[in-house]
């Protein structure tokens, strides 16, 4: 039988510190702040780290950086390609514009108008599929065929997660050794880049997932032990919806403590909390790790955890507690 | 004559060493948050001194505090008072509980019940009146009478413009010397408290104002040489509704470059762009000042600009830009 680390090329701790020193002259170094009022609400010290202040408003600039300043000179007259209609298409195409090289997005004819403006914002292309998979499969394969553009996917990808991997590094050097980190979980790339970092420099720090309820293929694939993926779920926290995939379930079923599920409502009256007593502008997703501490208290009170807020991408005229 | 200073009481730079001392561990040391998206859309290297990150979200926490932390011990059991339905009216409350002091804030009947709340939150009592400056002047007066309370203006106090001065102070220390800070104006305590910070450590910073068409009694005030109030002018920012009085008069006229007025629309696509960009939740007042500098490029273009960033307690309800 294949050794699975050499079929699936598994990234290493090594990966991550390269991953850092390539991408750190075009990502934010962003801030760890703390609340006195969240801590006493929580009962925890908790440590967010702010990426909804990164780059193009998300963490996942770390791990599109990554494969973008990663390519060799063969490859970036081709550039590079992706299906998204989130942050990650943001994300490649702000890196991309970086490196001055294509960037094209397949994403649905339905998805946002404000969504496709932004990837060519950043100089990105847009093609539009039907809101199937099999268009944007078919799409997008044609994409890569005419264009020889290398396929960055948003998350099952070894350098998009040890790029994401740099975030729970910079938290580590910030905070020092935490008791607990809580980030959301939807395909697992930042969760699974913590794990990576993590169970390298910090053993003992536990690694909790937050998920919708509503979108829980995650928790029933850490339950069942093997990967569940549900077809369109439906969820406020939009950046959660994906399955995970092999090489996130290689780290999300080896290292994650547990996985904690929160309801639409508890996301949204978190998000609402984050944004009213820390002043800060986070997204949906960024709200289930906070909810799901609250909601815990057991687990977390006493403790030093560290919070992943993941971003900040939101449209500023549809936010959910208006549409209560 | 008199000499206006004597007969004023006019805090100095020493007033300003002292609050800093008194009141930092009852407050934040905000951030300076910096943005390329901004600098590059203003042509200006632009460094924003985040208030909205302040204890009680606004900027008066500064000069509350250092009013009710230099109370001696007759007047402590006496406790403070003021009017206000804004900031000043939380700080206040705030600062009253870190001390263990009675806090009596008069206002309207017909403010909103969520401002009473947050001042009740923080342990004040509140006290209604009649939404005219007679009942208010009244009725505290009439709560004066009764307990002894120091009154603590918003802005025409000389330990409020102190205390004030602590934020420029600070902001100057991060960035060094810059060639121009910005705020915005309404009864003109942080402007005063910059201008007596700058005008002693850094005398070539010049000083802005930013002021809202609507509620332009700065700056006519400041083109006649004599102080002008309107009454209850009209406009989203509502931290700037109050007129200029002698003290804050004093430093305005001395010490300020140039008002620079914005429109209400505006206000809001400033608020609207840093929320959208810079990911972080401002007030109206806030805006103003960047809206001046987006106005008014060609006077801020190629230079180093501290922008005061008031403050962030905002109705998440009730957003401007659902309203246009």
């Amino acid at each position: 039988m294949m050794n699975r680390a050499e079929e699936l090329h598994i990234p290493t701790y090594d990966d991550v510190l390269k991953a850092h020193a390539l991408i750190k002259p075009h990502i934010h170094r962003t801030p760890v702040l703390t609340s006195s009022f969240m801590n006493e609400l929580s009962g925890a010290e908790l440590f967010f780290k702010c990426e909804n202040f990164q780059k193009a408003g998300a963490f996942k600039v770390r791990g599109a950086s990554n494969a973008v300043f990663g390519l060799d000179q063969n490859q970036i007259s081709k550039g590079v390609a992706t299906h998204s209609s989130g942050n990650h298409a943001l994300s490649l195409s702000y890196a991309a514009g970086r490196r001055s090289i294509p960037v094209t997005v397949v994403m649905p004819k339905t998805a946002p108008a404000a969504k496709k403006a932004a990837v060519r914002g950043y100089g990105g292309i847009v093609v539009e599929c039907e809101p199937s998979t099999s268009s944007r499969e078919a799409v997008f394969a044609e994409v890569v065929a005419q264009s020889g553009a290398d396929f960055v996917h948003p998350y099952n990808d070894h350098r998009v997660i040890a790029g994401q991997g740099t975030c729970a590094l910079e938290l580590h050097e910030d905070t020092g050794t935490l008791d607990a980190v809580i980030a959301p979980i939807g395909g697992g790339g930042m969760v699974s880049g913590s794990c990576l970092t993590l169970s390298n420099i910090a053993p003992a720090t536990k690694i909790y997932a937050a998920e919708p309820h509503n979108a829980d293929d995650a928790w029933r694939s850490f339950k069942a032990g093997y990967i569940i993926a549900d077809d369109a779920p439906q969820t406020v926290a939009d950046g959660l919806k994906v399955p995970l995939k092999d090489l996130t379930w290689h780290f999300v079923s080896r290292h994650v403590e547990d996985i904690l599920l929160v309801t639409e409502e508890e996301i949204i009256d978190a998000m609402y909390l984050m944004w009213q007593r820390m002043k800060i502008v986070i997204e949906p997703s960024s709200a289930v790790p906070v909810a799901a501490i609250l909601k815990n208290r057991q687990l977390f009170a006493g403790k030093r955890i560290g919070v992943i807020i993941t971003g900040g991408n939101v449209d500023l005229k549809q936010l959910p507690w208006m549409q209560e």
